[in-house]
């Protein structure tokens, strides 16, 4: 926890707040605060800023905190992801907080087991978490959207446009040669839509359907990646690449 | 399991094996083989091969395999990683093997705690397994080698030579601006040590030792990110840099 993160209700108006929760154990007992001793905290999804430890009970912890004029830019990659089993899927949230993505597009796919939409780690309360453990661990504010879709068809053609416009959008295909760096080329600015299907691929109707839809196909190499490293391994190279 | 893996010894001169552990449930259960059926497979650090299913029973399945003349090259990319905790760690073999290490040196540093060395993440009969995993998921036969040094100044100063000679050496430090593209420049023969420091970083003296041993400090932008999604993102990174 490189962060303390904290939502905009917990602060008073004169920036007081007293944390009782895992983040004040994680204060007590692994940063071992005292008081008078400055530390760094965000509010969520607003600015970070610098807290002093004012008071220290057994159990909690209250914080006078200051924070930053402006709010961190929301990451410029989003992510359009099959829905993965839960195992990976669990790993995945705060991996991709901390990474960075602006919004989480999870979606179906002939190749997603049915199943795998109604486990927990899709719900709000289950990711949540994660994905604020993510942002503590990376020092950033910003949660990622998420957002859902069963009818990848509808996704695609009905209401991607909506999630994503006017930037790069890239989908990774093992059978692909060209590389992330050619397609992104020189664009700085624009935000970046990345695609990654489910174990064992998308089919072809869906890859065509992306393609139909402005996805430039990337390959990654011969190596075949679990999805989530693969996705790690992706935003990692569009991080090098721009 | 996109690749079946075999020990040598348990292929006969004639090229039959007769698998009746996890790979034959796999086979059996997952891709559901069927007498006749060409598979993927490979030898444990020799070459890539096929096989014909020949006979199946409940809970067996004999192949006939013919390999390639040629095994694969070792990925020339080896890494240098602090122990980390071993949560940590068990999630990081596969992936390591998956993704492509020639080898994994582990070491201690200060920040890595003593009980760290002590798990049996650490014993070969641990981490075999896990490697071969990430083996199978990558299609590649090379078991990355791994050896285990309680004393990071003597495996610097006095072994580090002998087990990485005549490449480049990275060492990730969130302190560096220069990036790896940079560092790398237009490389692409050498082999490549990445040395990746504990949950909290190298201290002081360490970094100063691994600079003064030939290695390049690279930064990976203003995210700190979990040791193993940095391992990650940094083989990563490698690879499109190369």
């Amino acid at each position: 926890m490189n962060l303390i993160l904290m939502e905009t209700r917990e602060v008073t108006a004169s920036g007081e707040a007293t944390l009782a929760d895992g983040r004040a154990t994680h204060l007590l007992q692994v940063l071992k605060v005292t008081p008078g001793q400055e530390i760094r905290v965000g509010l969520l999804d607003g600015p970070l800023g610098t807290a002093t430890v004012a008071t220290i009970t057994e159990s909690a912890v209250t914080l006078r905190c200051v924070f930053d004029r402006a709010t961190p830019p929301r990451p410029r990659v989003d992510m359009l992801l099959a829905v993965p089993r839960p195992k990976v899927m669990r790993r995945l949230w705060a991996q991709l907080a901390a990474l960075g993505v602006g919004q989480v597009i999870l979606t179906n796919a002939e190749r997603v087991e049915r199943d795998y939409f109604d486990t927990h780690l899709l719900t709000e309360a289950t990711y949540r978490p994660l994905l604020i453990e993510g942002l503590q661990q990376a020092r950033d504010t910003r949660l990622p959207r998420v957002s859902i879709h069963r009818r990848f068809k509808a996704l695609v053609e009905d209401d991607l446009d909506a999630l994503f416009s006017g930037g790069t959008r890239i989908v990774a295909d093992p059978g692909a040669t060209a590389s992330i760096h050619t397609v992104l080329g020189t664009s700085h600015e624009e935000r970046i839509l990345l695609a990654v299907g489910p174990e064992g691929g998308w089919n072809a109707f869906e890859l065509r359907l992306l393609e139909d839809h402005g996805f430039h196909a990337v390959g990654m190499g011969a190596r075949t990646l679990r999805v989530d490293t693969a996705c790690v391994a992706l935003l990692a190279m569009v991080r090098t690449a721009t």
